[in-house]
């Protein structure tokens, strides 16, 4: 284990997250919040100084494996919560330190999840940086210090891979620093068009920044009691636009850029999510409107379009309370929940993608098994699938539903219905926020305890880092000598 | 297609069934049933005559492939269940076709699912033919027919593969015909020590029948409105015990049989299964006892260990209502639904075997990453897995949760909640019987519309003939040119 690179790596994510830290103290300043605004300078100096501290000394030997890419990455996020919970702590909005952890894992992770009854309640600076965290994480933190700082040595691609979801997430271009540099470029420019849309639709700055960060990263966190519930319909629609944009694989607007329009309309995953997502926006419509007599078939439309990009993108936020809805439309929701966005987008679940895999793989089983002597390949976008993802893809949904039912189980102890038990870890394993029931879109996770808090913390940042890189970090053989 | 091999392995199946039909029939004279007995007689000998005649001309090729087989079993169990809902329509026992089809479905796939609200008022006659179906249906009436008649050409292993539960049944001994009867001899003689002990604790003839076909087959029809809570304590344990036995794979008795105790020993699956078993009756044990101060701790583990059994080895009697159990006890009763029992057994479910498939590929999938130069093998029974086993176990699993998200989709349609819609299926696809909620131990699936019924028909066959059967026989591709 090259431990003076992971040494290095944590103080440049450390160093980095103080950087972070100087926006909501600039917030702080703007609302008059000075004793918070100084907390945060304070804590961003504390930070910055710590992190320099860590990265004084450079590694010897700056190669490594993918191990050490899982643990670098793995723990980088750790460290990176576990400060960044501290503002909540110390200026007080959440009074208990292992809430504010589970706070702003959701926030990183981009779930969106919360424990606050009263949001409104907080103060500005702590409810920027809570937004805030959502856009940082949404790309994520080493992409952005391998977009930012010039890193030395092959092996990074190991760092990208363990950080950027999906299955296929290459390199866009040979370059492993370029293509960091794209994708937070993208993703900048992207944010910033939807804040001016929002802006022109007569939105407050402060509350377009931290949608904007909530969509961008497709966290969830929203500003008001309400959620989105409040803004105009036109607000509304823009932030379902941006959530599905946000939801599209980067690589698709990479293509664009370079002018290879025909390479991004072949991606599959990306047909294949609208096609997911309009049948389910019409589904529910149809359910809505003709099956249950609730509203009229345009205002279920637009609920419907909002509602189901909130949760295939795993954003999270709420324009009315889906879990008054009749049974189908509430089982769609969940079985999108479980879909996801995706690949190569800041959007959590199982992805697009595996799902084709997944689906491929029965129906040229089945094909063998009607016609033995033929051969079918596997193939996506037009190309043969290679048998590593094929194998990858397969493990992580065992995985995935191993720890899924592990979690479902260690919750359950806190004796809630199993609806809300189950939707709870479907909701922090797939990074999407509000569940059903007891954590439906108007209430939130604070009644859990702590070991259910805990479990759900390790969900959302498997879910966030896709299960193997934590995984590795907790296995005793990565460990062992 | 093989067809003329088709017919007459349907006129066989048709044939058998007729045969079947004789010991209900006698029932009804016993107990002065008359007019059923009668009809019973009647129905026997017209299946058995329009099978014999579907029989008469045997088919020139006798060679068949496994799209044949799967055709085949797939249409031999459609067969056997439209006959065998006819006693119970035509007598009047149960007065709508589709719900008297439902309820044998429910018998022949060892299922138990009822949509009968008051069993106790159904005739002698229908009550001994509803137990009966999951006797055959549980070692499958295709390996009963190869193990009583004569069929030459070799590929019949492709009628015994389709119907056998497992991912690993292979050939006990090198000729089928003789493993066919080796697993019928052990049924036989398993099934009646189990009525022998019973009778022995009080038990009537015709209840000790009926429940220990019902044990067998690991169906859990009841012949009582309370199921087994009637019973005594000594008749419960006698359950409990053999609805484990027939959860453990067959390949067990057969090598203990052939004084091969060692390798009976060595089968991993059947430790794991003992494992997993005693650790939840444990922990739910802890759960009722200290964690909700339900009852006392003895009366809670023989009830964990009836309850467990049951929905373990996908039985589904019930001495208790478990729907009324705190959460974490029931989140440990669905994910023991879904782990099911032994391959090779005639319990239902994904199935021991393939769990530590999937376990063990997360296991070295880790191992790999975290030391990629060592090459890991995966090992069952202390010997290397086959890959061809590998691959068909993991899209198995694909292909089981694409049907039963489906399936939750159109059930979700009857506007049930989610924990009824869920595990309705849940009991469904597991061949299991009673769910949570509307569909708990103390209810029925009467409720639901046809549609959901006919879903869960599907998917009933589907779990009890391991999917791939019934997926041929509806794909367009098996019936193409």
């Amino acid at each position: 284990m090259n431990y003076s690179m992971i040494r290095y790596i944590l103080g440049s994510v450390m160093a980095i997250e103080g950087l972070f830290m100087l926006p909501p103290a600039l917030v702080g300043l703007i609302y008059g919040e000075n004793r918070e605004a100084v907390m945060y300078l304070i804590l961003a100096a504390c930070v910055i100084g710590a992190g320099m501290l860590l990265r004084f000394r450079k590694p010897k030997v700056n190669t490594f494996y993918a191990r050490e890419g899982f643990v670098a990455v793995a723990s980088s996020w750790i460290v990176l919560s576990v400060i960044g919970a501290l503002p909540f702590w110390i200026i007080g909005d959440i009074p208990r330190y292992v809430d504010a952890l589970f706070e702003v894992i959701s926030g990183f992770t981009t779930t969106g999840s919360s424990i606050l009854a009263d949001v409104e309640a907080m103060t500005h600076a702590n409810l920027f940086w809570r937004s805030f965290s959502h856009w940082i994480g949404g790309m994520g933190v080493l992409v952005f210090i391998l977009a930012i700082l010039p890193m030395t040595g092959g092996s990074t691609i190991n760092l990208m891979k363990a950080e950027s979801p999906g299955p296929s997430v290459g390199k866009l271009v040979p370059r492993i620093q370029q293509t960091a540099v794209w994708l937070y470029g993208i993703y900048f420019v992207m944010t910033l068009i939807q804040i001016v849309l929002m802006l022109l639709g007569g939105m407050p700055v402060f509350d377009a920044l931290c949608t904007a960060f909530g969509t961008a990263g497709t966290g969830g966190f929203g500003i008001k009691g309400d959620s989105i519930a409040g803004y105009s319909v036109y607000l509304q629609n823009v932030i379902t636009i941006f959530m599905m944009l946000f939801g599209v694989n980067f690589s698709f607007y990479y293509y664009i850029l370079i002018r290879r329009a025909r390479d991004a309309f072949s991606m599959e995953e990306v047909r294949w999510y609208l096609v997911i997502y309009l049948a389910a926006v019409l589904l529910i419509t149809v359910n809505l409107s003709w099956g249950s007599g609730i509203g009229t078939a345009p205002g279920n439309f637009q609920a419907a379009a909002f509602q189901v990009a909130s949760v295939m993108t795993t954003t999270g936020f709420a324009t009315v309370d889906f879990d008054l809805w009749p049974g189908f439309s509430r089982a769609i929701m969940v079985t999108v929940m479980f879909i996801g966005a995706c690949a190569g987008s800041t959007g959590g679940g199982i992805k697009v993608s595996r799902i084709l895999l997944y689906v491929r793989q029965v129906r040229i089983e089945l094909q063998q098994q009607i016609h033995p002597r033929t051969v079918k390949v596997l193939k996506m976008d037009g190309k043969g699938a290679d048998k590593g993802m094929i194998r990858s893809c397969n493990i992580f949904l065992m995985a995935y539903l191993l720890i899924f039912v592990g979690s479902v189980l260690v919750v359950s102890l806190d004796g809630f219905d199993l609806t809300t038990t189950f939707t709870a870890v479907v909701a922090t394993i797939n990074n999407i926020g509000p569940g059903l029931g007891a954590v439906g879109p108007t209430a939130n996770f604070a009644a859990f305890s702590d070991l259910s808090k805990f479990v759900m913390m390790f969900d959302m940042l498997a879910g966030r880092l896709e299960i193997i890189p934590m995984l590795v970090l907790v296995s005793p053989l990565t460990w062992k000598k």
